[in-house]
């Protein structure tokens, strides 16, 4: 029997990128999906209807900006657009994944910071606030002025290494790039592992050989990442990684696109497990050692408590102490 | 030989949604064509780069918002971006077709003012100036506060029309719907001739049967819209206007999409020709008996003024000389 | 006895501009009128005083920014800038005439528009929400992104020509110039009659003889438009379907302004009832066959909903049921 | 002959306050008066027409907000709407008298500050810079984030009194309320005179009957206010004076409006002379003893400084130096 | 036993500039002071932690930017930024004395405006609504769009004459500058006292010996000005009453800021006592002769009014009233 | 002799924060510093007079935002709002040291993001360009949507390690902490060097022993870091360093605070060089073994560049092509 929330003043409406996880969240929250549609016309323009009122009411739109993005985040913007002139409360976006956030900075001259120019599009077009999961950057919070609630990955990684018996000194938690090393870090720490790092020279630009920082011969090695786009650093890291001597070779990533035939590449190389969350709704092929871990039961929470006026952070708390009774019980 | 322009001041960059235009305004102008890359990758992001300096300088971007349009409206959002972040001196815009114009009201409850929505993104992106043609509503200027120059295609239709000797009272402008009764009106005053309507019970939704108010038995007919999209408009009413009796029977659209096999439907029309201008660069079959009058020469006069401070109100006057001098020779 | 509202949280004030439609709608809603000054000193400047507390109320101003048309609007402006440092919860605008609405996009160079500069006063002054009826243009919504509730009035004449017996194929609804098309085809939606069009050749400027479209004689002819100012357009029109052989002519407009002696016109003209609402209170003397359908039960049914978060969309519905009802009574 | 001026960059627009003062103004500038219509319909819109292209052009609009003053404000915001999308280069208004300007604080509960109001309507239609005369309150300048030039009048009256040898020890400079006592302050140095005020009780409200605190008796009183209104201030202030001895009376004010039957109340005063300055054109009665001191050059020069980007201080500062040398001469 | 407020809706927050009074304020309202952290790091920067959740809570933050006022301005800020992110509901400061008040206006050529730049910096960062005490300028609220409640302390200080009898003819209210004659008469009306100024040439500048407009001589002065900083003014303005013949000399300011060793300049003056609000948390020496009115329980009654969406107006009026009492008990 | 630019457009404004570095790039650009005062009064306000006229003038303000900070950012808002109001043309801040960059994300509950904050108020406050150095996190160029040039010292420090035959597989460049490791990568790159990191468990948390992943053993080890605040960093790694038999050690830092006795720890370290920039001019002790680069021609050079309208970029790659003949030769 499905749970049922009891304030009304909440409604709950699914995009078209990732209805699977919506249907997740509503389960979870008992809150039911609202009724609306949004069809392409066959010249590429999104039409949305809301079908239910929305006047005085707290919405929350679930959409995450993934493959196809530029018609994901139009569609997001329209349905705030609608949103807003229909009397909307508040208009609260669920954005587990956050294309273009790799856009976040000017590398070279002349470059757009795209993921800035999406947050002004979203707060123009009449956001009052943003949930998101694991952004690339944690300065894309700074991006906004209005609240964004960025949940972590990194607990749920930690929760499913611990069940595994992946933790200690036998397991070596690896960035396969420099710029990941905080994310390899904050795994780390759940684990009571060490961390080594693959190098680049040229970062960023005709990345293919790296050689390792740190130890990891005869360890189980985890790559950790954020994006796990086109397979191709998992697959290159793992292939030095086995030459240096790790045993056992996980990968976890937060937001699995499998773009451009990832999953032939990551299927050919020596990664045991891939580990991501459903936060993107794939169209492309999957690699046949994939693991799902759900993040809908922490959106909920974090969305049920954003609704009640109750603090997030104890979300962001738990696993620790999860860890830290796994310390006790050792 | 191409022209070449004096002024350095001014630089003009083409996107990717109609190239060929681009490229006429270009040598209409004698400006060249500015470096950039603008790639999609495999996630469906765009990248751009502006490959010589715009510090400094008056940006001209053209791009018509045309199918796909959601890839092309950020296309054109992110090159803004990047323009803006490069110190660019002012962003003009040159949208020969406007996406979305049609989304400019709330028809049903609960629906969002896309055209609206647009105009603001593109402003809170940091345009300075608009120059776009033959807009769905002229209302959609008032969408902006900054400075929107709306260039007509009906001069450059008329003056066609004249070049066959279709004018006077053997010539019937038509409205294939009730909202384009302006447009028809306005045709009819450079070929003085009269006009009709083809009106629908419940306009806007499940339109097919129409009947016409006016006359049209013997008489040439115009039909005249702005936007040919799948051709079911146009196919319909000129069944129509057979039956009634209208002998020669051309089409006048400023914008041709042609989308869901609108070639198939026009083709299997009694339409003798079918007239647009060049505005939207389609990956769609056209049909036969098409003909494209290019706007190119209309928006490279105007750019030219617009960057010269010089008044473009003379070219909206221009074609109704010609009218004049053409009415004197009768 | 009066109906008394048992929200104190809402409050009602009342303008200069239409103080007996205020009062209309005040007994309407059970809500009384707010305790306020509003006068104007010997140099024209407005001083307004709120004689009660405003703190933490939804407010609902009432004025038709009619005739004279710089001093309703300058009263409105000030008093949402009254309420707005009163610390008011939110400020919500009545205004069944939205003045300079026809002042709403560039129909020649260099001209304003007037309309969204309006738009953008009320909004920068502090405005949360508009309530008006049956706005010029619909587009003219989108000149605001706060939520803007356009009430119809095309359902309160189809009532009432219904309960005349104006009907189906005998009478014939004419829009007495071209761009008033939609609002012709939308009562003859009720009515199930036909529709006609007086057209103008060089439209909008020494508008005077006009001829018809479509088939009036023999027909009652029942004349529409949203604005009736000088009556010129309306006695203009008349004269023509007279002429034409139109039996019996009405005419109906939304907003009865009569300025510059429109009574003398109207009533030199065969038009026999000129049906407007109260929108507008205006100074100037009115048609002797004049008939006042009343808006204030209409726009209090939207402002309660409004206030109750209840959808408004009902109320654009509820005729079409009783013209299903009356269809089937035939 | 007229002077003529160099930069076509720059036109100079009148509305309808106060075309003598443009015209003065425009003579020595040297800059002729813009092409443009200004009209108000039946229903009290304005509508205008700029006749003439303002692309690229540095715009000088001149208009004063007196009586009637919603109408000029409302001429004026259209005006710059106008030029705004009409793609002027910058719009910058001449506004000798800021009407609306003593509502600049909230002296009651739930009063508005309308001179905010004013500056916010006047900034959000696209105003880049204002150049005012003797602003009521010099905080009003903090009203506005774009550059506010504040023009004085205290050293034109200060020449006019030097030429008529009024300065010196038998010469008090009397503030007729508590509010205008830093502009008689200003008066006094300029002339080495002392001041004297005359209070009242209950200030603001039922003002009647003041009395002097300081010197008079024996001395030639000069009244100085910023804004005649109606003249009950002066006329009452000089009937004390007259009573305290003072010889004789002259009253000096920035703005002669002469509202509400001034005039008659002035010719019964004891005042010998009343001096104003030229920036509002009353359509009252003026009294018969009325003195007028252009402030045309005043304002040109400072026109000419701003678009020349020469420092207006000079202009300050000039009056000061006639002093110093009027005080070697003594 | 200290209060309880019911409502858990509502928290206080106090920053460093003055404690005392907000611990004051807390025990008034019976709200407690919530838990945070503000420390200056080594490189004199601001880190704010507030420790328990605001996540839709009317946040009020307490804090005089006085000396140092820049370190106490920013560290408003920044909470006020802290506290948006964190989802309070609205964000309310209570700034009992309002730093950089006196630069709110342009008195020589190129001076900023820093009062108004304040005030845009605390909208800018997110605040809602601004409760001060006796602004230098009441234009100042004007600086704002947002609701501005500016409590008086005159009644206060009328209230504290009264109580020490000192009222009627045989006291004097006297400004001691021109600029504060305002003060001067509000005091002057709870007291049904005269008036008298001292006066200066120059002022502003080099200002040091005064001479007195009105009687004084055998009266109690009551000298009276909003902030006291230097002491110089009093003092000055004190010997000088003491030369023209007055018995006792009081003096009242607002805000007692103590800099530059004022104390020492104001025991050796003839000022009997020196009355100030406790706005201010001065870290200087404070003047033997000093008596401390507290403001608490007036800005504690506002908050909660403020709160609890009932009008502040009361208390603006309440002690006029004990001013009619004493009246009738004479 | 010193230069002089030519171009009287552009005027520099050296605020208090580091005169000396002002002064070189007046010197480099040729253009004098320009004439104001900025004074603290006794309470701590910050009172500023520009001398001369910036009408018409593409104002560049230099100012570093370092201890104390708080200071220092209000001397420089107050700077630009005096500008803005004096209408100057442009205003661009040369910030060589970015105060608060630290406080970029929300690393905590309820933390405030003080870097966005810095910038919303410069923005706000009327600044049109940044010109900075080295930024925190490159990110922080996001946080504006107005052009940012962020200049990079790690050529500086690359031609200096040149010059003293720092290069090649026998140095090695460290990061002393996790998130410096792009720094390290980036210098590196010049030097053609390997890379090492000093990790730290429960990163920025009472962060003092950390362990090195890679190899250091008998290299020369060049530790870098963007600010050097406390020393403790520094302090600390070079321990690390030598324990793990490093041979020589240099730290560089862009940006050199030497907050609280920073000079004695890194006195008692071996650290043999310290290599920062002048972007701070610290009034603290600073090491004995300092070594100060000027970043003053690059600072120059960049803003001769942006006021010319040339690309900045080539200043990015200058010191690229150096290192490709510095490779040739070897």
């Amino acid at each position: 029997m499905s749970k049922s929330y009891h304030d009304k003043q909440i409604k709950l409406f699914a995009l078209n990128s990732n209805r699977g996880l919506a249907e997740k969240i509503s389960e979870e929250t008992g809150i039911p999906l609202g009724k609306m549609s949004s069809r392409q016309f066959s010249d590429g323009e999104i039409q949305i209807n809301i079908e239910e009122t929305v006047r005085g009411i707290d919405v929350y739109i679930i959409q995450s900006t993934s493959f196809p993005v530029n018609n994901h985040l139009m569609e997001l913007l329209i349905m705030i657009d609608a949103c807003r002139r229909a009397s909307a409360n508040s208009i609260n976006i669920v954005m587990p994944y956050f294309g273009y956030a790799r856009q976040d900075r000017v590398a070279r001259s002349r470059e757009p910071i795209t993921a800035k120019l999406v947050a002004n599009m979203l707060v123009k077009a009449g956001v009052n606030r943003v949930l998101t999961l694991d952004l690339h950057a944690a300065q894309i919070q700074g991006f906004f002025d209005i609240p964004v609630d960025n949940l972590y990955t990194i607990p749920l990684f930690a929760e499913y290494c611990v069940s595994l018996g992946l933790k200690g000194s036998d397991v070596v938690v690896v960035s396969p790039k420099n710029s990941g090393i905080k994310r390899a870090r904050s795994l780390a720490e759940y684990l009571d592992s060490p961390i080594a790092i693959i190098d680049h020279e040229e970062d960023d630009a005709g990345r293919q050989k790296g050689y390792i920082i740190g130890e990891v011969e005869g360890k189980t090695a985890l790559l950790i990442d954020d994006i796990l786009n086109t397979g191709v650093t998992f697959s290159e890291a793992s292939k030095t990684l086995q030459k240096e001597g790790a045993t056992d070779i996980y990968a976890f990533a937060s937001h699995g696109l499998f773009a451009n035939e990832a999953a032939e590449k990551l299927n050919a190389s020596p990664i045991k497990e891939i580990v991501v969350t459903d936060s993107v709704a794939t169209k492309e092929e999957t690699p046949i050692n994939i693991k799902y871990l759900s993040a809908s039961e922490l959106i909920a929470d974090a969305l049920i408590r954003i609704h009640e006026r109750k603090p997030v952070s104890p979300l962001f708390a738990y696993q620790k102490a999860k860890k830290a009774n796994t310390k006790e019980s050792e």
